[in-house]
């Protein structure tokens, strides 16, 4: 990729990478959720398009969401790591800095003995949880100088920030992550992360002091930093947006260095963001989260209406005259699998320059048979970029 | 693949991968092997299953048989070497240790100035081979504290194993290769060789003692170290099993942890082995090796009947009900050819979850339109492995 880097060159044109979440499905009675879905105007795009086959990581791989949206931005997912504690904190929304230490928490319920009796302390409400954060926060506000930004999440679950100076991740988890042991003591797992063990113990400690009963514990696991990606817009002189409903997404473009667009709820408040930005930037990340939603339920049907709802704005999107438009999933999510998957994700590639398959259905198994074949997905931006004009000539 | 043996987890689901050796062919008046055959099973199977293509080593590369199944059994052939004299010491039925060093031998003709003059001894009977092998077998027990094993070949081919601490291979061959020269004195390349060069001068001198004209002389060459392979159960969490009926195919497994089924001299008593063993194990290895052989003989017509009669047994085959099912060679042996070759291996993957290509006769054109695309049969296992959902996902 270091190649691509070197040849992009900055140009007026447009590309628009529009990510339907779990667009890839399998059979569910000889049909997969693209195939049953009636979706006229993809089909007519597919048509002018050369189709094809991404793999996220590699071979048989199933991708989380992290790694799999890293090579569709162009960033070797082996490569570059998103811990769990840095997905955790972008999910609710945190925005990072490549100071900070993140760490998803629980709360949990100790006895008299300290002996954990619940790690998720009876699953205690999200309004619950809010307020439990909030006098968390209100008496933990820094330690040795260290920012700790606390921030609720979804019933027992929340998410810490340790912001400051030399602090690794490195640090024993405190969770055990099964009943009737007691929490773990933190602890440095390398003499880098002395600093950042002595904080956490004293961040539990001052915690218990705060909590009562049943919510009288926190158990901390995923220690990560903050991933100190090179931004997309520098690596490949774009300027870039992301135009995303869900926190994740939103955080997962930001760790790459896009302009984050106000886009609402709905694809349709998505596509008025886009239209209305569409002069101010020359790439757009376009994500759609309900169709891994719906496949994740094993919601079939609904998957095939929500595929059926997207094609519905095609048309719009052409409207805006991308020079180069992807439609594709970062991982598969077959209703029938009710998860992500390990099948590659459908692709189609339009621009004035490609040399269209002609083949006249966007599903896997046209895909298959599509002109780019089967790549990794971390070859979608030098595609897009090649279309584009935005490469320059590699030697004499 | 450390990111696969990361992610594999145990499940009851079974995996049967079926090697048919040298499959893959080439066309005579227009037709490969496998086109002409009649393959109704295999062609009603391939309309259910996910077609594709395989490079064992990579493209124009023709391997033998050691790369060609060490890329099957998920092990990187150009990282892990199997050695000519382990290679030959498997092929004759000998159970290596992690001890030993293996080397093949001949038989040869010296004159009375020591020089060469026949280096295969006239080609001397099986028989007679068995006589001498015994006679050297009786008076070299031992050397250095080193035990010395000796198995017969065919004609005038043998293998010693020297098993013992401290045995490096880095010696040199004592075979010129050519007649009209006398033998080599084999001597260490490496200093952590000089004892393995010494047992060796010492193995020579003293089968020159018992040997008589015209079987005068041994040449040593290929000493090769067992490959010490991480076992595939381990790597994998898979019990493997492997049905073959010829001795190097049965070592190859053994050297990735299989267990070896006595699995008989005919197809039919490799499917009654497999029937057999059927609970007890969630990898079958089954190998076929009459379609190599009769590739090699240049016998078109013998390896289509040949593959009529595999085809014969799918039937059977899928009445066991495997969770995942692959069809592949481990190379091509086309007749035309009268050799193992390049061409990629036709390959069809049959599970629930694949997304069939509905292409309705097995061949090496239609694999090649298949949805798998081309890819290195080192991606076999990953891909076996993540059908038969035992594919952790990878990061969030």
């Amino acid at each position: 990729m270091d190649l691509v880097d070197k040849l992009a060159i900055k140009n007026e044109r447009k590309l628009l990478l529009f990510v339907i979440d779990g667009l890839g499905g399998a059979p569910q009675d000889g049909k997969t959720e693209l195939e049953k879905a009636n979706t006229p105007n993809l089909d007519r795009l597919a048509e002018k398009s050369i189709l094809g086959l991404t793999d996220p990581v590699s071979s048989g791989i199933t991708p989380g969401s992290g790694p799999a949206h890293l090579a569709l931005f162009g960033y070797d997912p082996l490569k570059y790591e998103i811990g769990r504690g840095v997905l955790e904190a972008l999910g609710v929304g945190m925005k990072l800095t490549e100071k900070d230490i993140a760490v998803r928490g629980n709360f949990a319920t100790v006895n008299d003995r300290g002996i954990i009796v619940d790690r998720r302390a009876g699953r205690i409400s999200s309004v619950e949880n809010e307020r439990i954060c909030k006098i968390l926060q209100e008496h933990i506000r820094k330690i040795e100088g260290v920012d700790i930004i606390v921030h609720s999440g979804k019933e027992h679950r929340f998410v810490v920030l340790f912001r400051g100076d030399g602090l690794y991740p490195d640090v024993l988890e405190t969770d055990p992550q099964k009943e009737g042991n007691p929490p773990i003591e933190c602890r440095a797992r390398t003499p880098e992360s002395e600093k950042m063990a002595r904080i956490v113990r004293e961040f539990v400690k001052r915690a218990k002091e705060v909590l009562s009963p049943p919510t009288n514990m926190i158990l901390l696991r995923g220690f990560a930093k903050h991933p100190g990606l090179p931004a997309m817009n520098k690596r490949f002189k774009l300027s870039c947006a992301c135009i995303a409903t869900y926190p994740m997404y939103k955080g997962l473009a930001r760790l790459v260095g896009m302009d984050i667009l106000e886009s609402g709820e709905t694809i349709y408040n998505e596509l008025k963001t886009l239209k209305t930005n569409w002069h101010a930037f020359d790439f757009f990340y376009f994500h759609i989260k309900k169709a891994d939603s719906l496949g994740e339920d094993g919601n079939f049907n609904g998957k095939v209406r929500l595929l059926e709802e997207v094609d519905s704005v095609i048309p719009e999107i052409l409207s805006l005259l991308p020079d180069v438009l992807v439609v594709t999933g970062d991982h598969s999510t077959p209703a029938v699998l009710k998860s992500h998957s390990w099948h590659p994700n459908p692709l189609l590639l339009y621009s004035e320059f490609v040399i269209p398959d002609g083949i006249t259905k966007f599903t896997e198994r046209n895909c298959a048979r599509g002109g780019l074949g089967r790549f990794p997905s971390l070859d979608v931006i030098p595609l897009m970029l090649a279309y584009g004009l935005k490469l320059k000539k590699y030697g004499a």
